[in-house]
């Protein structure tokens, strides 16, 4: 735990992207699900879904969202999801699989020369796509194209993981609030 | 620096709010200069300033960025400001001298009940105060209004004082492209 960036996965950029999916000063977003998909050793995929209606007890810091992503970890299990910790759920769930299950949904995937997102008409429920540090792979991609997800962009600009979800949630709180761009 | 939050001024909430000020998915923004003060025992105020232009060697985790936060701390000198690690400055100094240091640039403070952004026409080098994790005090807000600084609002949700920072190098990189709201 004192090696996040040097630990399998990055899971400081995992942790990063789930304190900007959920908090705000006060509480967390209960209207949010975060599903990552890790790809580290020793034995991937691993797929670990937040929900935020459920979530208790993580605190906003890396350190700690990390602590409730290796019991996730630890408490898998082949064949079935686990809730690990109340609003933590693990199991062996492959991109494709993923995709599949929420394939009715308006899909998104974040991609520098999409479109700009201004020019997007946002569905009401959105389910964005992000690649971690790495990006997206080059099959996940094609994946997305093929299930019809819009490319959108927030800019020319090459942003964190976890500071484009901060903007795509304040942008959809301004959508939500009636401002549109 | 295992207990961040718990640490003496959360320097949890510090090290995100450096994260936001700088990272970009290829290398940090030299353009931005990130300043704190820290209220903390010992021996508050501390006031640590980071400059995009000269940091070093400081990556984008918390604990990272924690560590160097700490040398600043220890590295502190009464009388002078000292460099203590390339891009961070630290010395005693008190709200009133920082602004008055500053009080030529185009001053604004964050505040849920102030303009929203996108009817305030922003400087070409815009100084942005806010608080941490428990909002700027009353008195540090009658400063800066004796100093002209202009109340904005990013939206009527109270948001991390990292997400904000966030939200708004995101907006000032869109400004800065031409694209107004």
């Amino acid at each position: 735990m004192n090696d996040l960036p040097g630990s399998a996965g990055r899971l400081d950029v995992v942790a990063r992207c789930i304190n900007a999916a959920f908090w705000r000063s006060y509480g967390i977003r209960e209207d949010v699900v975060f599903h990552t998909i890790l790809h580290g050793p020793p034995e991937p995929p691993v797929y670990i879904r937040l929900e935020g209606t459920r979530l208790r007890k993580v605190s906003p810091d890396e350190r700690n969202i990390a602590i409730f992503i290796r019991k996730a970890l630890e408490r898998m299990r082949q064949g079935k999801e686990v809730e690990s910790t109340p609003g933590i759920f693990v199991s062996r769930t492959h991109f494709g699989q993923l995709l599949k299950e929420y394939r009715d949904r308006d899909l998104y995937m974040l991609d520098e020369e999409g479109e700009p997102f201004e020019h997007v008409r946002m569905g009401e429920k959105p389910f964005f796509f992000l690649g971690d540090n790495m990006d997206l792979e080059e099959e996940e991609k094609e994946l997305l194209e093929e299930y019809g997800a819009t490319p959108i962009s927030l800019g020319s600009a090459s942003y964190l993981s976890s500071h484009c979800i901060t903007v795509l949630n304040w942008l959809m709180d301004r959508i939500n609030n009636g401002n549109i761009f």
